[in-house]
């Protein structure tokens, strides 16, 4: 099943594709209970679908008030080189508060403090089912679907003081996809999957998730040792090589670029810089 | 001003210390806009305080829901240098999640995964007003009010991935003080506070806030140059030196401790292990 959300009389409403047309599913959950519900209704093969068909809404967040969006550095062993790191056998984990995040087709500012703005293409994980401990073996069946993130990171200021928050939660430089697909769309953990991000029409990064250092059950085991996951909450999966701070000369977004991520299968989104 | 946050039919209110006893002030604000009226009214005076008296209630989380919780880490130099490093220039800020949160007098779990539970007293910022972009020198307007934190650490996964996030939000980690006090009943900016941890009686961190190296005004500065602060936002302010880690041989809580932050003229907060 592929999903949307979309912005319509200030509200964030479900989009289910059908028949090639994209029909009205609802509200978009409003709290991580009601988001585990329609979970339970998709597994289940229970959503309900109504005629009303969307036209080309707005896209809106896919983001349930309260989710946490935990995000993995370094999960592609190319671009903890590029970065001179060697890969990591635990990975490097970091949050975005919600201010930090912006739908599909934003507008993303060039903050007055830093002009070192860069992509970074990634898969997005939501989850479905909540937990601790959860083991690798069961972890897929957390998972209510995957989508498209693009964690665009102030690089001076996520070196600044050692820990990378600054850097990664300047507001609005999270875009997160609007497209969301359940997991029977694409192979098991999302694996196998074309990653890329494309700036001005140019291909900047382009890898596939079968590269993941943490594989999607892999990682939902190790953040759930941790903390408890909620229906709702993100995780983003790290970026591959070729980001724009590791090339020679440095790559940074300007006002006027276009980023675009797409990940095979699953979908694209993009924004504008300034 | 001083107020406790308690737990009552299931919900959180508000108690305002009047004459030397407690009286009932309402629910705790559910939103950043109820908190942001709340502050409002506390600032001109104009909170409504009913006549009932309430008890001796017990502790709940003065956390409203959607707040964000950034911690600064390394904010005293003693502590930056018995942990090896040099006072730093620029904060080392992370985030703590709201399962990681625990009200004042907590059982706090020993995870299963580790034992190297760790204790770090702190002051804690209460926000009231938000913004970005905030100058340091209208910073300490935008706050509403000082607490106690314990900024409760795993150490060996703080330091697992070079990212702090999994060491600082173990489930029910974060201990957060019911005892809110209000700016006219410390110094500005709550310097001049002395600040202490005692495990099981004895004093282990013994230090003074007017030693940070980032003091609240600037704290609150630099946080708001990368993000839209809320009301109802907390910071928690960073700790002194004395934790268990930095000391020889080193000191893991262990079931049946209890530990105790105390803030002068602010309050206090307690916790057991296991």
């Amino acid at each position: 099943m592929r999903l949307t959300v979309f912005a319509e009389g200030g509200e964030a409403r479900l989009g289910i594709l059908k028949d090639g047309r994209l029909h009205d599913g609802g509200y978009f959950p409003r709290t991580s209970e009601e988001f585990g519900s329609l979970a339970e209704k998709v597994a289940a093969g229970a959503i309900e679908v109504s005629d009303r068909v969307v036209g080309t809404p707005a896209p809106a967040l896919p983001v349930v008030p309260g989710a946490r969006v935990i995000c993995i550095g370094l999960n592609y062993a190319e671009h903890a080189r590029e970065g001179g790191s060697e890969p990591p056998d635990y990975p490097a984990l970091f949050y975005r508060v919600d201010t930090s995040l912006a739908p599909n087709r934003a507008r993303v500012p060039v903050p007055e403090v830093s002009d070192k703005l860069d992509f970074e293409a990634e898969l997005l994980v939501v989850i479905g089912r909540g937990g601790r401990s959860i083991s690798e073996s069961n972890a897929l069946d957390h998972v209510f679907g995957y989508g498209v993130f693009n964690d665009i990171s102030l690089r001076d200021y996520q070196r600044k003081g050692g820990q990378w928050t600054p850097g990664k939660n300047f507001d609005g430089t999270g875009i997160v996809g609007d497209e969301i697909v359940t997991p029977d769309e694409v192979p098991a953990g999302a694996s196998g999957l074309r990653v890329r991000s494309i700036l001005n029409g140019r291909t900047m990064q382009d890898a596939n998730t079968d590269n993941l250092i943490f594989p999607v059950a892999r990682s939902i085991a190790l953040i759930s040792e941790f903390m408890t996951l909620r229906p709702g909450d993100l995780i983003a999966m790290g970026t591959p090589s070729g980001v724009g701070y590791a090339r020679t000369p440095p790559v940074w977004m300007k006002p006027g670029d276009e980023i675009v991520v797409e990940i095979d299968r699953i979908g694209r989104n993009s924004a504008t810089i300034g």
